[in-house]
């Protein structure tokens, strides 16, 4: 049984039009612990504030940290409904495995989850367009110098109420192809959700920021195949096929880039997941018949690309939503805040 | 000007055969803050502790966390000598700047130490082949979700009285070499100390334990390059040169790799550092010509290969310490411990 400790003090809250992405945090969060030998306990909802970690704890040394975006949306009914969280527990068991942590278990992962939620449900925003981001978040905890697996965990969600993900809002964004550095390769860790991903990641994106583009997009080591953006998946639509690279074990499944290739089979959409050379995207781009370009995350949606730009050349897309993007957008927005019916039964009502 | 808030409770203290490798902690820790906009504190010597840290920040999601490890010895006189405390000043900034984070300053990170070291002068050990191991932690601490280097920033030392990192003490290790997981590639984090390497790195450690082995030989993302061992850069000696893999941007520059650099070109050793193949190996192994491995780090000193081994063939090394092997573990040591002249400025008196 989740046992809950309510904040005596409550945060100032935020209008929907504040929100941002990440910036405000809810008077709660859940955790859980973990120790070798006993097993996670039931975990508890308490005040929101700073966790005591051993300075000696792995997650400090080790980069033993891994973590998950999920989203909770207002219905109609006031009621509450959380995104496809099956998929993010699994993803997170998935990464928990390659980094030698502790599975929090299925059950005790939703069961947190909506009871954080209902604990901080008046800080749920209303506007179409924002909803709750939830942060579920696994680290090793146990204090010890020898590199090895720690021996405790613990598992902990965090709710921000959120709008855009980008400052423009729906518009497109420029992005760069990143020549230089590496995200993730063959055998690493690229497949999960690590800290350790986006830790590689800072300084390639920063220098992006810096000549006006919103991303990186990521190629393979040899810096040939397309590979990812940070935060988005990648998908092309060159005349009516629509590609996305294929899952090499380096790019992370995104639950936003699954839900679009349910949605484009559905709609007898032709869509090709496989290896996607910079070369043909180039020569698409050339020939005119490169269409769309669109990311997908949970944090972003689907939001078209405006730009592709690297050393020697820049691709200018066509402007804004193409169809394919609209409809993905269209379609999973409207399943989201309840205002088309839930065929794939992608929501979980808390 | 460093504070220094005395712990009113002491720790029991471990004898010297009881210290094994990073199992005890002393009384006290040091403690510097970054804030944007302010730049670093003067820092703090206070009771080892929890650290209060954000769910929300950085170092708990992205992997911003670097750390260091060093060395003080106790002197013949009582005193005590820090071993190469410049060189890990100077990766952990190479290192701050590749991670997006703040650069401890270097007066700051060095009067930090040795206010740490005074304050637990009563914890160095006495013992030969003891030392006081420090561990300098750099992380990220601001608390926000949306990916960017974060703002603020915590520097911290820890203290661990150490003896042999190797259960069996000095004897030498059999080593797995890794032909699936992949620790760093070119364009990533390999070449700093960075939490995230490890990371990737726990699983394939974890499997080789299993079978027996100490450690993995880490290859490049071909597999069929020489890269490092985990906690130690590797040396081969095949007939009468020395060669060691180059800096190729994936490798950690270890300072004990570079004193054996430093020794072997006075003793006028040939040594070569470029790419080596694992086909060299394998072909210098056969014809008899690999006269000794071993592997170098600030907690492994030098160690020498017992067995290297992989999927197809186990390669067994000559018995113990060959003679180079043995020449830097005594040059260095006799050093470290001040019974030989310090003619290549290592040490660092506090």
């Amino acid at each position: 049984m989740i046992s809950v400790q309510r904040s005596t003090q409550t945060k100032p809250r935020p209008s929907d039009d504040q929100l941002g992405f990440g910036q405000y945090f809810t008077d709660h969060m859940f955790v859980m612990n973990y120790e070798e030998g006993k097993g996670w306990d039931a975990g508890r909802v308490i005040p929101y504030g700073p966790l005591a970690i051993d300075p000696a704890a792995s997650v400090l040394h080790y980069g033993q940290a891994l973590f998950e975006g999920m989203k909770a949306f207002p219905q109609k009914d006031g009621s509450i409904s959380v995104f496809r969280p099956e998929f993010n527990v699994q993803r997170l068991r998935n990464g928990a495995e390659r980094l030698c942590l502790p599975q929090p278990p299925v059950e005790g992962f939703l069961a947190g989850i909506k009871a954080l939620l209902k604990a901080d449900s008046s800080w749920m925003p209303k506007t179409r367009g924002t909803a709750m981001y939830l942060r579920p978040t696994l680290i090793g905890t146990e204090g010890f110098l020898g590199v090895r697996p720690s021996r405790q965990a613990m598992f902990f969600v965090i709710l921000s109420p959120v709008g855009q993900y980008y400052k423009k809002g729906l518009e497109s964004v420029p992005i760069w192809i990143e020549q230089d550095d590496v995200r993730a390769c063959p055998g690493g860790l690229g497949a999960v959700k690590a800290g350790a991903n986006y830790a590689a990641s800072l300084r390639a994106a920063q220098r992006a920021k810096e000549k006006g583009y919103a991303q990186v997009l990521w190629t393979d080591v040899t810096h040939k195949q397309v590979e990812e953006v940070g935060t988005m998946n990648l998908f092309f639509r060159i005349k009516d096929t629509v590609l996305t690279p294929a899952l090499n074990g380096s790019i992370l499944e995104g639950g936003t880039r699954r839900c679009c290739l349910e949605l484009l089979r559905e709609k007898g959409i032709r869509v090709e997941e496989r290896p996607i050379s910079l070369a043909e995207i180039r020569a698409a781009w050339k020939s005119g018949e490169l269409e769309e370009t669109f990311g997908t995350g949970t944090a972003a949606v689907v939001t078209p690309v405006s730009v592709l730009a690297g050393e020697n050349e820049i691709w200018e897309m066509k402007k804004g939503f193409g169809p394919t993007a609209r409809m993905l957008f269209d379609e999973i927005t409207s399943i989201q805040y309840g205002e088309t019916p839930d065929r794939f039964h992608w929501l979980q009502k808390i």
